[in-house]
């Protein structure tokens, strides 16, 4: 691997103790490209621009898929990863669903290693705060008919991470727009997922609200996922999630939550869970929580359901007494090495 | 407007009598930026590689949208657009529900036919051969939040033109995998749209066919669209076509066809046609022709149906009785100036 050193780090112009998700860039990038067939060349360089044709089947077709994970430090310095094996797992799974080529597991390892220990610095020491880590892959050539590109780029960014959310969080159940269809490519982390939700984003925040609520696109009856979270309820002692099938995205964090929660002796029931019983639950103060997570956000309560026009507030408790909360500092102490971890999740770097 | 000229042109490389779709890129490209809220700094260029910031949203989620539009000759080497106006609407709707800034008329039409007129000698004289244009607009920055991008940049690149397809087509009624749902954003020609259908058709194609027929994501009941084409059925002397609604593109030469079929006293039905009814008629062979259009297609007749492994053939008929031969050449007779356009389709340059 060909390694690009920047000659002077920007790290001095940040101040760790104000952070906001995605506006500081690390001084490095990996970046490698897939031609005649392999993967070649694979080189960290100083972060910046890069060139591209404009048949790039990316800009045209949409073949781009990501990931999303963090890497993050101990009271020691020391460094981790968080399931990483999930995250290089699930983009071949994407890749495989958009007709891209798969990532090979060493070059995965090896380049998110390397750049992690060139841009070490980067990542916070502070607990709750990480490196945000984005491995892209997008077609970087093509010839303007609908087929697959025999030329791709993989790359992989990385920014500084605290709070994605700053506040808890008023979110509208969408009884229109959908995120995703059956046979489609909801479960992937595909580019095209996403920018279909800012417009109804756009009009459910004119309405007051942060995020929406998205519910099946045949009925609108049935909940899915939420923004860039899978979606929690906890009621009458049961934590309800939807079942990651093909429409909703299989999250880490969502798989992790349950696995603790499991664990700590909470029931969870993953299942398809309806508008009209969440709406009833909610008419009969008997919902407790509801949260979303992801990679990103980590862990978010919700503190307001918009339904048909009507608004539902949740119970305004303390944070001690939060099952969020709870499940979030068991996750942040796993990935910060504040606690042991029985699960195998911590990857040392 | 700022032009670059190209120092040599290409074109005495291409033989026009031996081009197929996509291969050959004309001298130049128009290039325009927005920043702060304005589209600014319009360019013609020669037509080569672009430079963007890795965090480009159009990477990461998507924001994406283009048109298809051609320039043909008449005999006299005068230089026609085809409905341009239609173009520029529903590049701009498409734009809408991504969330992507407007393209003014000025703007789209002077990149347009300045770009052409540098180009003219590109657009290929022979009838049946044509300039396709490409006008995409892309999301140019972003911070790695899941949220509109602020910069954007819009081009148009052109490419020599002929047959899309060289043969009749075959063609799977898919009954698993989707195109698109019910509040997506089918009908946009965003991005995302299409590195979703590139695994089932190559299923598809491993199986014998050369395309998919799309049908409803929650039922798989109802024909849609097929690859890049609308499709339309004449059975019974009627001509049937999916309505163009929210999960189908609203394509111009699918309402062109419509248009000039009436004109011509055929009736044509604009409604929901399950694939059950197709069947049927199959079975009973009272389908005389299926063929799908769209700009870069034409008119395509289609030769063999795939349903649950079993095929059905459409009857072999010279192209001399074909309604989609005769609709075909009615279409390219108005584009290269060679009947009337009772229609004011033709735009000339």
């Amino acid at each position: 691997m060909i390694i690009e050193n920047i000659s002077h780090s920007r790290i001095d112009k940040i101040d760790f103790n104000d952070i906001s998700f995605g506006n500081h860039y690390s001084d490095h990038m990996f970046y490698c490209k897939f031609e005649n067939g392999k993967w070649k060349n694979p080189i960290i360089k100083p972060f910046g621009d890069i060139t591209v044709s404009p048949l790039s089947l990316v800009f045209h077709y949409g073949q781009a898929i990501f990931e999303g994970m963090k890497a993050y430090k101990d009271k020691y310095g020391n460094v981790f990863l968080f399931r990483p094996l999930e995250n290089f797992n699930r983009l071949n799974s994407s890749a495989k669903r958009l007709e891209m080529p798969l990532i090979s597991k060493s070059l995965f390892r090896d380049g998110l290693k390397k750049l992690l220990s060139i841009d070490k610095k980067w990542i916070p020491n502070n607990y709750g705060q990480s490196l945000y880590i984005r491995p892209f892959l997008i077609a970087s050539d093509g010839k303007l008919s609908a087929n697959p590109s025999k030329k791709y780029i993989f790359m992989i960014i990385c920014t500084t991470a605290s709070n994605y959310y700053l506040t808890p969080l008023k979110v509208k159940i969408e009884q229109k727009y959908s995120r995703s269809a059956d046979g489609g490519i909801g479960f992937t982390k595909a580019a095209g997922n996403y920018a279909s939700s800012f417009y109804p984003t756009r009009i459910a925040q004119e309405e007051g609200y942060d995020q929406i609520l998205w519910t099946d696109s045949s009925t609108h009856s049935f909940i899915e996922e939420s923004g860039t979270m899978n979606v929690f309820f906890y009621i009458k002692n049961n934590l309800i999630t939807a079942p990651a099938n093909k429409k909703i995205l299989n999250g880490i964090t969502r798989k992790s939550i349950i696995t603790i929660a499991k664990k700590e002796g909470i029931k969870v029931k993953e299942c398809n869970f309806s508008v009209s019983e969440l709406i009833y639950n909610l008419r009969k103060n008997l919902v407790k929580e509801i949260f979303g997570c992801g990679t990103a956000v980590v862990v978010n309560h919700f503190k307001k359901i918009g339904y048909k026009f009507k608004n539902y507030y949740l119970p305004n408790i303390s944070n001690k007494k939060r099952i969020s909360f709870f499940l979030k500092k068991n996750l942040l102490d796993i990935q910060h090495n504040v606690i042991n971890d029985p699960f195998g999740w911590r990857f040392k770097v």
